[in-house]
């Protein structure tokens, strides 16, 4: 392996299957006999020189890697300004991987870290170094284009759409008018609360409501919706996105009741709208506000996901061998009744700090939503993975894996 | 089966193994040649006269019933008040029970249907109708007394365990000072908090703090820990029971904070502690509050929980045959490394309306954590269990059970 090293780098908020994406990678990078390096957390690393080298880890514990959630080499939010706006810290990129010879990049993120792509995709021509680099989608948002979906949503809509279902038998037994309100992640749309509606195992079931930040939020039609539902079904099971807004495009979570009691609205979106409903119609919701869970639930993974995940990162050592550059892995289905999955490259540029937002088609605002066309978009992405391995005390088996020391860069 | 039917309730709040439970009853039933009847709604069926007839349901319904969370025959937090204080209720039961020949009751529940249990077990003497009463217990709270542990709590124990495990992985990977803090259910005991030390699968791993309320919060100590723990692992898992109260054994979650900026408190004891954090350490936490889902997942089910929840209900159903009465199905372990369970009878009237708390050896008041006997106490009820039959989807398969027709009493 005396080839010149590929360098592998998760950025952003960790998913699922994250890992599962760093196990291709570094399984591709070994079948080719080519030495792979990896930043401590993210970009930071690249800037600060923080590298360690994956081949002192042997199969069997990379083998493990994609069991395990959250991003094994650690992640960073900050992203990487134009060479225009530091110049300075460009150089000490360059410094880094000069010192170790590196002239591949794989950048495994989501719109940001595909917009630092994209700029880093023009390195050679800024400081003369010659630097190649891929992008490898991840984020549970799914907002990212230029990709059927996003690795890392498939597993958090499964989590999600698991503990509606399961939440509904629960909603079920108890005494009539019970409103249960779960708030998912998703920032500015809709993909994960959309989700929840792989839920609903027949007509009529939960959830009955689902509130996406790409229609206004309107309290009055939500609250006819709500009595409604109560009046049909005795009880109703509400989604909602956190970063649902109202009509003046202000997102409720921050929106201060000021007019009420003088009071600061405190939680996000969830806790709002039981406030809401505990002011409007004297009924008490419960609220699951699962944060960080629904990325972390390793142990509900989506198969596919966990596939597609594993394949995106293979396919990008591949190609940054072949020569490829400035582009992204994204993924491809046929239009098939079971649709073949595949990879195809989509420039950095076109997909860079864009945001897809839940298109038309697939939200039924009339009935606050989705269409039929979303669940045939969705439905595909959510069949098992294999039972995650079992520590000796019969809960996941999460040890971390040991990456070694540090390889500071001169 | 022309014997007089048993009668079958469910009461308060459902569990993961709620049904398990009751498959155990109507399994008991079918094998002993007894007809079985269920009140609707728990209580309120019973004296409202809302039964269903279970013999009209196939076995291979009845053997899917344990995969289903929720309570099947539905629930009511309404309990029974003494005859004394309402006699026309109690006229109003005995008419029901005499119009279908019903004169074995079995009551599963936790503290509060136990008393109702320990009440209805003087029917005979205050009615002179012949009725015989058998509890059964559940609660994921933990709290009943007379029972190793209450069916619904290992379960309830696993999910929390496992996802607090698994958010670990995801917390290291951020960037340093992440706290992260995860409300439980419980009521005015810790055991569900407690439970998820069991997700540190190493020392050092989170929970870091354990705030149960058992042990009156304070503040400055607690903002210490905290502040110790982020400077030896760079990041802080909480864990915080919803009954977690101040030194003046007021809950937190009811702490209005008109000293800071004359607003209300919104949200349970994790907002709570969150809003603490930001205003003490300008650190903003991450909270987790997973309400109903906790007990409703019974994908991560315990299949210990699972068999001893069913074996409960079978017990009942013998010991009402036999002629036994006043008591309930109790779980017993015996002590050794791999404890053999049993079930043995309580008396009802020893444990209705009672509280075990978490007793003192299991806290480390010290460490805001628990002691080495709570993990000895707790391991052995966490093994996993069958897979969940899946639908068509890939989710869980959660279709109910269609129980049929009401048969109203005269």
């Amino acid at each position: 392996m005396s080839a010149s090293p590929l360098l592998y780098l998760q950025s952003g908020g960790p998913t699922a299957v994250f890992n599962a994406t760093a196990q291709g990678v570094i399984e591709a990078a070994r079948s080719l006999e080519r030495p792979l390096l990896a930043t401590r957390d993210g970009l930071d690393g690249l800037i600060e020189g923080r590298l360690v080298d994956t081949t002192r880890v042997s199969d069997s514990e990379i083998a493990r890697l994609s069991s395990l959630p959250g991003g094994s080499f650690g992640v960073s939010r900050n992203m990487v300004p134009s060479f225009l706006e530091a110049p300075q810290l460009w150089l000490r990129m360059r410094d880094v991987l000069q010192g170790h010879d590196i002239h591949h990049l794989l950048v495994n993120g989501g719109n940001g870290s595909m917009g630092s792509a994209a700029r880093l995709a023009e390195f050679t021509r800024h400081t003369g170094y010659p630097l190649s680099v891929i992008g490898i989608p991840k984020t549970i948002d799914n907002d990212l284009p230029g990709t059927d979906f996003s690795p890392g949503f498939p597993s958090a809509a499964r989590f999600l759409a698991t503990l509606m279902r399961e939440v509904t038998l629960d909603m079920d037994s108890m005494a009539q008018r019970r409103v249960f309100i779960m708030e998912t992640m998703g920032r500015h749309t809709g993909w994960l609360a959309a989700a929840t509606a792989a839920a609903a195992q027949h007509p009529g079931a939960a959830p009955h409501l689902i509130l996406l930040p790409e229609v206004p939020f309107e309290a009055e039609r939500f609250l006819l919706r709500l009595h409604q539902c109560l009046e049909r079904h005795g009880h109703c099971g509400i989604t909602v996105a956190e970063g649902l807004s109202g009509v003046d495009g202000r997102p409720l979570a921050e929106t201060r009741h000021d007019q009420v009691y003088g009071h600061e609205q405190l939680g996000g979106a969830g806790v709002y709208l039981a406030q809401l409903i505990r002011q409007r119609m004297e009924i008490t919701a419960h609220v699951a506000q699962v944060d960080c869970l629904q990325r972390a639930a390793r142990h509900l993974a989506s198969g596919l996901d966990l596939r597609l995940a594993h394949l995106a990162g293979r396919v990008a050592v591949e190609w940054a061998l072949a020569g490829r550059h400035g582009v992204m892995t994204g993924i491809t289905r046929s239009a098939a009744a079971v649709p073949l999955w595949g990879i195809a490259p989509v420039s950095l540029a076109e997909v860079g700090d864009q945001e897809r937002k839940l298109p038309a088609e697939f939200i039924d605002a009339l009935n606050l939503g989705v269409t039929p066309a979303f669940l045939d978009y969705l439905r595909p992405l959510l069949a098992a993975g294999e039972p995650v391995p079992s520590a000796a005390d019969g809960l996941p088996d999460c040890r971390p894996i040991a990456w070694g020391a540090l390889s500071l860069a001169s």
